[in-house]
């Protein structure tokens, strides 16, 4: 089967921009033809290493004629223009998440979204993580039952820089949202939102008036129940773990080690060194297949997942944790 | 040292007063000397295993100059009247948790026992757990940096009788008692609580209007979180597992194996038998260190751990629960 | 069911003769009746603690008409002596292992046990270790097809006195035995025997000849292969694992872990506490069930296991392996 | 840095051979120039997914002028004449193993090789793996203290065909070399060899007298021992794991799990999938290190590792595991 590979125009080139340039061109049925970016030596960068004609004005990649698929890895606030210009190009879009942080934005793009019929994929990487996937499959599949209880512990490493979490849109929007996602990856009906936010430790959280330590409760209508544990920071590494329970058991994801080696002494047995530290190494096969699956999506070989749809979904999630969290109130949604 | 072994007065002889009386015979410094129960076969039934003398009535145990001790272990609505009676007798007591299903019986005993002097023991026997208790004492020592996160857990094997569940005053305070008493031993400025709770399997929750699903979060003044997650089934065995976060690291106790042995096959590798069944299995250690513990109380070698404040606090902690999860809102505690 | 106890007589009350006399105390079915030590005082502790009447000649105890069983507990070379004593008594033995550290007294012992129909049974206490006893268990029920290798790892927390070494035969008779019957427990049709030694750290074992590290083969009739590493210290406390490996998948028998508790920090995760020290904590449950065993026997409800038969199987083995160690051959063996 | 790539010449496309072309394409510092075959449609075959100019006779290739590196990975009749071909042209080799079965054969080119000046590297490629690299290191860190027990288990999913079997050079040669080498990785003063064999399962062993279950003993000068444990088949996937024990503690490496996913239920608890299935998914990022490290000695920027006198003492191992197996003897090497 000779197909022509699908060609890619990038917009963004900044950390999660260059490694979908490495993923796509490491994809044997996808190349990468355009690159935009308003700092137009991250696209000449970019280029370098990979091809590609480069622009500073993503609507000229749009306009190109030469690209099969855009994918938006661009700052936030320009996530709905550019999505909304390929979808009127009939180009179909991978998204990063978030759509944006304002659900109001995000709710006057969805009738074009919902009426153009081009496929808009979000980027929740997770989803294609083997584990997880594996794991959602199996709860599928009944291993454990009817699925009762969803425990997602999800910690950064480190906090992002107080700039950052200024514009971050709070720990909610910003890295909850992830974990919202997972929970509708496992459970899609969500109801009701319950969330604890504090400032433990981080400076720009309190600065900001943002949390660096929050606890979510989700409550789905079959009266399963989320949980979902954050911290901008852990020690160990990146903290990603998840464990379904059923009435027959549960499944659970534990952390990827990072060797196979353990240690035993006087002071202490069978010890690991910690665990990979941030999400380009955890979930570096999951970005790969994320984009293997969007090609035949592209293709037409596989329907659209995770969907716009999704990712109103977790920022509606998100607005109604962060209001829980300031208001002490647990909220309700209809996602 | 040859001192005189203390002598317990054991009132109620269910299944935990039998394993009580199974303890103090089993403990040097112990004796069992009095045995009340209004159900008179279960106090012969006892006396006849471990020697002492059998009454219906509680209050002539009391009474009989013979008990340095008394052990409460009959049903909770009796609690109060017995600790009130023991304390007025100047007599040493540990009592089973919870003192009361009703704070305001709680709150009117309360000058009672902080005015005597007599101290009043609450069993919370998993305070007394090897694992739990080592886990604490690391955090106290500094292992993992400040603590930031707690999460605790609890799941038993199977839901209570439908008449149990009537009578229990519900998951809250028949259950997860043991989880806020728990909350309490690592963090003890808890000022707000936040619980979800839900109906997925059984029948006897739904009858009565319980849960036999639930997740509590508490906030502690420091901006530490604590996650209660339970159930009242669980396939494996007897699920009691918590994880202390800090900002160093973090400590897990694990759930208790029955078993050093696993199996490889071409099916799974490493699998394990299931769990420890219930309580009396899992925390067979801690009910003996709890009594050795309260033996170096009476005779002034320890100081009261925990107390009846304690048992109280739990309560209180129990009542904002059932009421956040009832009402959609996060309560606040005074404790 | 109202039996009268099993009275014992104990002979030796060292380290293992306490064990056993606390064992008895404990034990429902059974009772203390004398205690025999040519060290007076040891017998008396030993009955100041748990009855008994004391004498510093095992004969007058043997003689005694009071007991129905005898422990013996004494040191090495008084055992067949012993043995021989009690079988002619009529009394059932338990006898600590080795029976004697030279082949021919054994062979010499042998006719009077077997002729004389009074049990003989041989203090391998691991076979009643839960673990082993469960991983043997389930190799016969075919869990994992035909047994084709057994790997068992034993290190001693830490290599004995020097003076100790002199007179122990060699770490194949006083420390591998244990290992021999462990490998006989799981494979009986053992006919070959090849060893490895060295001295590697021990400088008791320099002075008087002995290894402090050895690693033997022995090969089954079947073609399975039993793999014995061993080493006089282990830095991790007492190291004691087994790996059966069949057609279908292996058991294994992991170290008893002395916590359930885990720390994980930015230097290494997962890391749990050392191993349980040595025999006495390791083996704690295995002495009681031991005893257990030995009791139904003497009442004639289960039948003699280990028996003299195994223990004179463990020594062929061991002059086997030192054979095999020192000349650099296999060793052919007919048990 | 703008480097040439190394440029490749490979002989031999089978299993092997593809791995290695797939590896050098993907190898930024590398590229696949000749490919020869005999059998020319596999070197077109590979040829059409990496490029290269293809041949049915190595010579022309060697003689080419057109590489820089030969990677011989044709059958193992063909390696020394391939070696000796290629050291006089002054080409560096990358060589799989074994050298050869025939030692004399071995020993009649190490004159040229060692005389030649040119770089001859074996494919042992585990010494390359992560794990095994990473143990070896802490080892020669101190983290364990001395070395004084290595224990290598070592077992194929299944035995080969019988056919293969016939040719093979025995499991000695064939598989555990594999073994003794890394026991030199971490050893090097081997100077006795003792070994068990037996038929237990493979009719293909039994045909052609050969082993499937091997146990081996090597002693080192310093008193170090090595078991290594083999089997040709394990219905758990690949089994492959290392235990360094030394004064201080241990370093074990675990077997490389295929999924982060456990599963627990009533039957049992911490349930992983098998391992696994074989070298070319267990050693895949082994194989990669070990091209790049190779990449680096033609450059001039490493020095040989494994060299041909590793490959050599590799067979001089093997057959002296093989006399031991055969004739009942512990047998001296001088490596």
């Amino acid at each position: 089967m000779t197909q022509q590979p699908v060609r890619f125009g990038l917009i963004g080139t900044g950390r999660i921009g260059q490694v979908h340039a490495a993923t796509i061109a490491a994809l044997p049925g996808a190349t990468l033809s355009w690159i935009a970016d308003p700092f137009i030596e991250g696209a000449k960068g970019v280029a370098a290493r990979f091809g590609g004609t480069v622009t500073d004005n993503p609507e000229e990649l749009i306009a190109s004629g030469e690209i099969d698929a855009v994918l938006i890895a661009s700052p936030t606030p320009t996530h709905v223009d550019l999505i909304a210009a390929a979808v009127r190009a009939g180009i179909p879009v991978l998204c990063e998440k978030p759509i944006d942080l304002d659900i109001e934005r995000v709710n006057a793009l969805r009738p074009l979204v919902a009426e153009s019929g081009v496929p808009v994929a979000l980027g929740f990487n997770r989803r294609f993580d083997p584990a997880f996937a594996s794991a959602r499959a199996r709860v599928a599949a009944g291993e454990i039952g009817e699925l009762e209880q969803l425990t997602i512990i999800s910690r950064d490493p480190a906090a992002p820089p107080a700039d950052y979490v200024k514009i971050s849109g709070g720990i909610f929007r910003d890295m909850t949202i992830h974990d919202f996602d997972m929970a509708r990856f496992f459970l899609d009906d969500i109801i009701s939102v319950s969330a604890t936010g504090t400032q433990t430790f981080d400076d720009g959280a309190r600065e900001h008036g943002d949390f660096d330590t929050a606890v979510t409760t989700l409550r789905a209508a079959s009266g399963a129940i989320v949980t979902i544990i954050n911290s901008r920071h852990s020690a160990v590494g990146y903290d990603q773990r998840i464990e379904a329970f059923g009435a027959k058991g549960s499944l659970q994801v534990a952390n990827a080690p990072t060797s196979l080696v353990s240690l035993s002494t006087a002071d202490a047995v069978e010890a690991k060194p910690p665990y990979e530290t941030f999400f380009l190494e955890r979930y570096a096969e999951a970005y790969a297949e994320e984009l293997r699956e969007f090609v035949k999506l592209v293709r037409g070989e596989a329907s659209t997942s995770p969907t716009f749809e999704d990712g109103r979904a977790a920022l509606v999630l998100a607005d109604a944790a962060q209001r829980s969290a300031t208001e002490g109130v647990a909220v309700s949604v209809a996602l």
